[in-house]
């Protein structure tokens, strides 16, 4: 089977149509914190599946934005849809070219915060629902289409939804939020994600700062913390904390092949990156493997006593604070990990460095060979100029475990709007209007697939 | 030789007159960065000491405020007196009491900036001039009173100065700046300071901030600088530059006679800063060993990436900075502390790391029995109800190596205004009007003694 002629027709036809539902979504302020605004983009997405045919109803629990489930279309295979209505915040606004939510299109690319994550991809699904009805008529499977609104702080109420929504959730595959295209253009495509866990380390030592004189017979609550630190990683990259690494599964052959296949401007991205050479000084497939199937822990961020550049104060600080995260792969369990993280500190003196714990992700991977995965590739390779970057998981995290795993509902993330220049969770976030439109045309494609394709 | 009691009378005749000195003294904003109301200030010193008699002329140093030196008395000995015009910064100005240069008193004690360091000593001596001359006539010794105003700032061009004016200020000893009354009521009288070397360490590793992802591969500029941190000290407070010992001078059997017999409260002093335990575990004498002759390595400060108190953020920062002082004892040289840490970061594969440096002050320590020393130590046997507390540094680190060392001026430190709770470089800085009197009392006290005890 190729494109549809009439498909891309029909998206020409209503590009300023489209371009308006996202100029309409990008310019409200759905950020955490701002429930009226919350609601309005609850309404707003409400509205939209409505028009299309869904039945709509609300997800709800309590302190969280509701989330907005629809169905539509008929059919004996069932797909979930996720994406997130919800943005991050805007600062820092100073560096801004235009008001982040007053859009704004320059030289063919369009500028508003969300525009890339994920509101661009929300539009373009809900743009591609339409155009499928209009070219084909009724869509070729049940779509359960989900659209949260915690996903930029951390989805905390979404493994309790899942649950508590498994019946209405259920179905045969879920089409995650997007992916993106890469800088040569390729469409991405993974079917899994790390998990995090996230620590905020705290040692308050000393009843006050004290004058650095006195760390001669001072304990140093900041020198205590530098030694914990140093006890939980080698400067190749392992990670020490006892028992880290018991649950790590090992990438299959079928993975390694996978690696073999998956471009990768090693190159290129040292000098992205300013360095000279990659942790542990890997290369080549060494590296690859480390990306995708390597957990890590980062010192996010430090601090403790005088830090202003070029000054100096000579004082012994009473507490210091780091902020730690770890990015977990299958099949390590974020509460398992911060256990053994207290009980490596525990047992080398750090008993009285206290654990405050953030965001909490389990890692997650989905079969490649499953009818959303075949779907989704076999799509991108006839929407797109350039071939799949198809990948085992992102190396980022994303909230898909509870429908991926507790649901157990094979789960792929196809591309999206974003390109690596995109500015996500930055000033001037933006996407292409042509990504717009194609990825509009490539989620008809996968629409088609899906109700088409062999079972197995 | 006791107390000659026309003093005591004098004194309480001008209490009035001296607490008024100290008012203008203190109601002057001399604050580095702020030349119109330093050179009020060093007028002030200029006036006063030229009233008292004192043939007066400025030491000049380019870019510096001028220093105040001013001959008066006659007679076989020389001593030069040193106290500093200039004061530490206001801030946070919020959590004072009253104005910092609207001298306020309040219950008996004289809250401004400054009254305590140093401008209530500077008073006093001036004032124990004007007394003596009134009780005995002409002063019994050459007196050289140097007056600084760069102190606060690192006393950057006083080893210049000194240098310069060698000739000028020749002695026979010197008296410096007080030390202070401790929380028992005891004199503190030292005879030298410890060193200090600052310095700052930048690494920036990375072209940019990057999402915490690429930790995985991305060598992270953190790790790297708490990696270096790790190598220089080991938990028992050991510094582990390569070479950090070498020129460290052992205590003699004096010293450690004399710590023996040092007052040192340490279940009090635990229990102050709130610490179950010393560095090193160390108690007794073992204690006041390392407290007077232990050289340091202290974290002031670091900073790297997100830092919000209880939030997350997953970054991989593309650099980070910590601040780092070396408190040194004789015969430790700053400079050559500073280049051991380089070839010890050399050495260990950080050579990326920069070292920008600061405040830089030798060690240095004066004979116990200089006469300026025991004429400071009778006095104050006689002038206090405590006996003196004499340990053999301070702690802390003054500039008085170009005095002590390289003109080889014997140098004590005797007691001054201010006591534990005198919140010097703090908010509501204070003097109790009843010390600054004994103060007065005092150095009238070891004026008499420096003309009159045996040379031996």
């Amino acid at each position: 089977m190729t494109k549809t002629p009439e498909v891309a027709d029909a998206i020409a036809a209503r590009t300023d149509r489209y371009v308006g539902w996202l100029t309409e979504a990008c310019s409200i302020q759905s950020l955490a914190g701002q429930p009226d605004e919350l609601e309005r983009m609850a309404r707003w997405v409400e509205e939209k599946l409505t028009d299309l045919g869904g039945d709509t109803r609300r997800l709800t629990y309590e302190g969280a934005p509701d989330a907005i489930l629809a169905r539509l279309g008929s059919g004996p295979r069932t797909v979930l849809i996720y994406d997130h209505y919800d943005v991050q915040p805007v600062d820092p606004i100073e560096l801004w070219d235009s008001k982040p939510f007053e859009p704004e299109i320059r030289d063919g690319v369009f500028y508003a915060r969300g525009s890339a994550d994920n509101k661009g991809d929300l539009v373009a699904r809900l743009a591609a629902l339409e155009v499928y009805q209009q070219v084909h008529g009724e869509l070729p499977v049940q779509v359960k289409f989900l659209v949260e609104g915690e996903e930029e702080t951390g989805s905390k109420s979404f493994e309790a939804i899942a649950e508590h929504y498994a019946d209405e959730l259920a179905a045969d595959g879920c089409i995650w939020e997007g992916m993106g295209i890469d800088h040569a253009g390729r469409p991405e495509l993974v079917h899994g994600a790390k998990g995090l866990a996230y620590v905020e380390l705290v040692y308050r030592g000393l009843a006050e700062d004290q004058h650095s004189s006195l760390a001669v017979v001072a304990p140093s609550p900041v020198w205590h913390l530098v030694e914990a630190l140093a006890s939980l990683r080698s400067p190749d990259g392992k990670v020490l904390v006892d028992g880290f690494y018991d649950d790590v599964e090992q990438p299959t052959d079928a993975d390694l092949k996978l690696l073999e296949q998956l471009p990768f401007e090693e190159e290129e991205e040292r000098k992205r990156l300013g360095v000279g050479h990659f942790v542990g000084d890997v290369t080549g497939q060494d590296l690859l493997r480390r990306y995708y199937f390597e957990p890590t822990c980062n010192i996010a961020g430090i601090v403790a006593g005088f830090t202003v550049p070029g000054a100096s104060k000579t004082v012994l600080p009473k507490e210091a604070m780091c902020k730690l995260d770890f990015r977990l792969v299958p099949n390590q369990d974020p509460d398992d990990i911060v256990a053994k993280l207290r009980k490596h500190l525990d047992a080398r003196g750090f008993n009285d460095i206290q654990i405050n714990r953030f965001s909490n992700e389990h890692p997650v991977r989905s079969p490649a060979d499953s009818l959303v995965a075949r779907a989704a590739l076999e799509a991108a390779k006839e929407t797109f100029e350039h071939e799949p970057a198809v990948s085992p998981m992102m190396i980022g995290t994303g909230p898909m475990y509870p429908v991926a795993h507790s649901l157990g509902i094979p789960t792929v993330s196809p591309a999206g709007v974003h390109r690596p220049d995109s500015n996500i969770h930055a000033p001037n976030e933006n996407c292409r209007i042509d990504d717009f439109l194609k990825i509009i045309d490539y989620t008809v494609s996968w629409l088609e697939k899906l109700g088409s394709i062999d079972d197995d």
